[in-house]
């Protein structure tokens, strides 16, 4: 049970399930303080956060799109087997399947680097929103609001960085109402220690993906590296572990049913705050674009990969994530609909326009406040579909998106780093240049020519305001009965014609300057020409409406929280650290069904079909058919509020050792990241007792379990 | 929790579920009793039966395949929907479609016939095992065994029935240890009263059958009447309701989990006597062969129903049979498995066989009997596939069962009624003229002749004996490039040449003797004489076998009992009237997965989802959503061991007052007709509580309400 600071004392009177909880670290309150000790919490709550002292928070890490959380003095960091698996895949090929068997280095000396990995800890969180708001003066033009707010946040990010090693972001917290800067020291030479067969890591495969029960050992074990001199270096054989300034013990006692239980990590997106009409532009338009061009996004590669093991281990990663997007967002919607979000948004801004109405004073305030967000949401409402075709297929095309990086590039490196547009700054070249060595380890041109045409097909599809009515024009001419069959010539002329799949090609232009690039002729090159227009349309067109919200949003969040100052919500998730408390708790996922929040092994085994993703290797088989082993406990719920991004965060018991790692919700809670529904929302976690199990009985993992001080 | 007769203490004391029970109505020993009462029973268990007087047992009919209560004392019954489905199916039409909106008399002049139905109402239940034990002697000819069996059977149910009204049943028990000659009295003037929309007695239809959680409204009222002296009579408008001996009274305290409960009904058939090899029979040949006969009819038949109301409506209480009776083999084979029956039949039988062999008089006794099963059951292993086909098939041709049965009517009627095969008496005379007219309501030629191909086809591949040689040469005489195509022209041919269709011309031959059989010449007729010979061979193969079970399977329950004068187990159910007595309990049907034992009807709302067999009707829906309903109890599950033959039995709370209606056993409890799993078995009903909402606030059945004392 976790509850919402206000009512934590009635609540835990009355054995209720609470409210959400992602707070931000500077958020431990007297209150919130009060209510985790009640809830049975024995590690002081002040220990989360020290700026530049001894914390619990620099035991986390920030792994990208994950989370992950150091368990040595040495650097070793725990975290998902599917946070890890991107670098599994990468160091994976037909002789050396890494993904299907594992990894296990048997010393330092065989921890192999994990290709484009780096973690971050954070070092600094401070309040910036005054600076912000002597600038910002209402009224403002949209489009430059916006980019002043991006001004201002890079150039507080600049200063933060000038420290060698650290790396910052500056972050709107409830829709632009405060910022913070978040400081971090980035390590960037990563390698992988120890990584549990797939059988194992990712039992139950797309089948159990964020269900309960579930018996999945989706861990792995990475460590950083950095220079002899302690501070952050790319990978160099001469590199020391890092030596962290907290790392977690592991739990000491077997944690139980209504144990307390708290999470640190990095959750991604939560859209608690949306208005109601944003929330029915999820519920009505986006989401129903995403589902349908994930379908075809997927269908299309299980065409491509069907009876071919090479294309299928290119596509394994990519798929992965695309099955996870779908299965998230169809539970997602079902879960909007469940929860009624769009009537309970509706009713929520009808008591509010009422609240408005009665009082002179805010009338005058927040007048305007309803029909500006109306109109708003309204304005996006047309731009949705094609967002949604650039965000899951733009990306997917691999020459596209090189041809348009580096078209832009082209024309951003010649301008100062502080003006150009996000992503363009010299910091940011220089991860380019090492991405694109990543990026071509696993490219396929039929792949890619396939998406190329599938991305083509469904931007055309999309385009109602006309952005990309050049691009029709030129597909249009390409030979061909109908546009399928255009579009299809159109693609294999330029895969015919382009030399963007050859790396020294794709280093040479980035070297290159805004003229060069001009007078390039590669065919793909020409068409980020016809193409890019477009997109800065629509980028136009979103930055507008963006730098209107960063106006109303912070006026919104004011009005519902004076008109109900008891229930201030925490902000929105926005890829910062932020901790949340629950319990070890179970819930009731429909009539007269109850699920137990512990799973056992004698559940891995009753699972079992002899085929993917059922199929246990065979040491796992008969290491869990010991006598007196079928109890232990595999994976576990607690109520912890968390999202995408929290992939890989630590669980701690009440003393602050690492109890278990997070690596899903429950189908239930999807639509949590609209609406928190405390009887319904889960959290899943790896039970560490299975970890162990796992390294000491089926894996000979020794050198690990020395490290963890437990062998 | 229902606990074996001799460790009910125990059990008590520990809280474990208990074994099975399906007790007959004399088994009510002292330590029962004390157990019932243990558990929470407050009525008196010598109540359950007294010959002769007022009783429990007097308020349970017998109707036919399942079971019904007397709730009223003017023989208003209540049982399952799917027990009077048939009933309602014969009086539905596409202008009167009562199977879709249910059926309501508004007083009993508008209370119509169900055509085909009888209710049975036990009025004795004699030992009379001396009788058999007396006649059969040692090492008699196995056919001869059996027909002598039969023979005192026919004789004591004679002359019982002597007494008019009386029908009478010699059953064997413990595979023919002992007999009893049960009495009943017969009511014919069966009358539908009330039956709900299907889409509230079938809620959730194939989908959740033998599912839980359940939300099905599976009770429907039908009444039997007698002839103004009160005596059994045939349909006529001048008869007056039966006035039961007994009847139960609707439960007034609300049932609750762990509450006591009984059951009484007339299961059909369990096998937990059988051998290992008779075991092995099963889960190799019989449930396969069963399995793939009924896809390929579930097949045929929807391919014909397929956008034709009318077949459909013809087909849909055969077709919910077999779907009813694949899902129940299917979970029988997958629970055989689960539970390792075979093995644990070869274990005990090993057991058994040690035990023999280290003591000379049991040598003396029983050596012989280990081998003599196993070669009886050999035997069954080569003549179940066809056996399959014609219970699975054989009954599915009406034509072809008409032919088969007039002919032999021809040959049977002109000898003495003891002396006629069982099926044929001058009784059974009477129940064949009146089923006729039943019979031939839902005919249709088209579904009739492809039934009868597929079942040609079937019993051809089936007849690895050559039983069936004759006809085979019959149908490959037919023109055709395969035997499929011979098959279809040779049914054709019949089909279009028969008389069969018309019920004159069946009453016709009916009435006709040996001689003038055999000179008809209408080809269904002439197939019947080249079929019979074939079913005779079969049948004497199965009687000889059956005759020496006769003799070794008492001997094998003898043998079972003297190793464990402890355990003995309740006898195999077999149609006869049972009672069990457990507790309102739920279950884990897998890892961290619990069932609570009660759904709600909330619940029901919450599965809708817009179409069959998940749409409610209206009515049924504004019900529901009134406030402070949700959780009015809709089904729920107890521990009482129940089988097939017991949907419709009253569920007796402590007070012996009707707390629901028994109509489904949990999907895992399929196995326990072979092996009782006191953790998974449960019983599954609709509540009363439930009943009468619905009666009360979607039917309005006010005359329903106030019979039943409730308004």
């Amino acid at each position: 049970m976790r509850a919402p600071i206000f009512c934590a004392l009635l609540l835990a009177a009355l054995a209720l399930p609470a409210a959400e909880g992602m707070f931000s670290v500077d958020a431990v309150t007297p209150a919130v303080a009060a209510e985790m000790k009640a809830m049975g919490c024995r590690f002081d709550p002040a220990t989360l956060w020290r700026p530049g002292g001894k914390c619990l928070a620099m035991a986390v890490v920030n792994l990208g799109g994950g989370t992950g959380s150091f368990v040595s003095a040495d650097g070793l960091i725990i975290t998902n087997h599917h946070v890890a698996f991107g670098a599994v895949q990468s160091l994976s090929s037909i002789e050396h399947n890494y993904i299907r068997d594992g990894f296990l280095a048997a010393d330092r000396a065989q921890e192999v680097p994990a290709p484009g990995y780096s973690v971050r800890v954070m070092t600094g969180f401070e309040d910036v929103s005054d600076r912000f708001r002597r600038a910002l003066r209402p009224g403002l033009d949209p489009l430059k609001r916006l980019r002043l707010v991006e001004r201002i946040s890079r150039e507080l990010a600049a200063a933060g960085e000038k420290e060698p090693g650290n790396e910052c972001a500056v972050v709107p917290f409830y829709g632009g109402r405060r910022h913070y800067r978040v400081t971090y020291l980035k390590l960037r030479d990563m390698r992988v220690v120890y990584v549990p067969a797939r059988a194992i890591g990712e039992y139950g495969g797309e089948v159990d993906n964020w269900m309960w029960p579930r018996h999945t050992g989706d861990f792995s074990f990475l460590r950083a590296y950095v220079g002899r001199d302690g501070r952050p270096a790319g990978y160099s054989p001469d590199n020391v572990p890092f030596r962290p300034g907290h790392y977690f013990p592991i739990a000491r006692t077997p944690l139980r049913e209504g144990d307390f239980t708290a999470i640190m990590g990095y959750p991604a997106t939560t859209r608690r705050w949306l208005t109601a009409a944003e929330a029915a532009n999820e519920a009505q338009v986006a989401f129903p674009a995403r589902i349908a061009l994930l379908e075809r996004f997927i269908a299309l590669l299980e065409r491509l990969s069907a009876g071919d093991e090479a294309v299928r281990i290119k596509n394994a990663g990519v798929l992965k994530g695309l099955y996870n997007s779908i299965k998230n967002n169809r539970g997602l919607l079902a879960g909007l609909e469940r929860d009624a979000v769009l009537a309970g948004k509706a009713a929520g801004e009808k008591e509010l326009a009422a609240w408005i109405a009665v009082d002179p004073a805010r009338r005058k305030r927040f007048g305007r406040l309803l029909p500006a967000v109306q109109r708003l949401a309204a304005g996006e409402r047309e731009i949705i579909p094609l967002e949604a075709v650039q965000a899951r297929l733009g990306r997917g095309c691999r020459l596209l998106e090189w041809a348009l990086t580096l078209s832009k590039w082209g024309r951003e490196k010649s301008r100062p780093d502080l003006e150009r547009e996000a992503g363009f700054s010299e910091r940011d070249m220089a991860a380019w240049k090492e991405r694109l060595g990543v990026n071509q380890r696993n490219l396929d041109l039929k792949i890619d020519e396939a998406v190329f045409a599938l991305y083509l097909e469904s931007l055309l599809a999309a385009d109602q305001p006309g952005f990309f009515a050049a691009l029709a024009r030129e597909v249009d001419s390409a030979p061909g009965a109908g546009r399928g069959e255009r579009i299809a010539a159109y693609a294999a002329a330029l895969y015919a014609g382009t030399r963007l799949a050859d790396p020294a090609f794709k280093q040479e232009l980035l070297q290159a300057d805004a003229r060069a690039i001009r007078a390039c002729r590669d065919p793909f090159i020409l068409l980020a020409g016809t193409l890019q227009p477009g997109i800065d349309a629509l980028n136009r067109r979103r930055g507008a409406i963006a730098g209107e919200w960063l106006e109303w949003k912070p006026l919104y969040v004011e009005a519902l929280a004076a008109m109900r100052p008891d229930r201030l919500r925490p902000p929105d998730a926005n890829r910062t650290l932020r901790f949340s408390y629950g319990r070890v708790e179970g819930y009731s996922p429909r009539d007269a069904v109850r699920y137990a929040p512990f799973t056992t092994l004698s559940g891995v085994l009753a699972k079992e079909r002899g085929e993917a993703p059922f199929e246990l290797p065979p040491a796992f088989r008969s290491a869990a058919r010991e006598p007196g082993v079928g109890g232990l406990p595999v994976n576990f719920l607690t109520s912890n509020d968390s999202t995408g991004g929290n992939s890989g965060s630590p669980v701690l018991n009440a003393d602050g050792e690492l109890a278990g790692v997070l690596f899903d919700g429950n189908y239930e809670s999807l639509a949590s990241d609209f609406r928190f529904r405390p009887d319904l929302t889960r959290s899943i976690h790896v039970d560490m007792r299975f970890v162990l199990f796992v390294a000491r009985q089926v894996d000979r993992a020794g050198a690990v379990l020395r490290e963890l001080g437990l062998e």
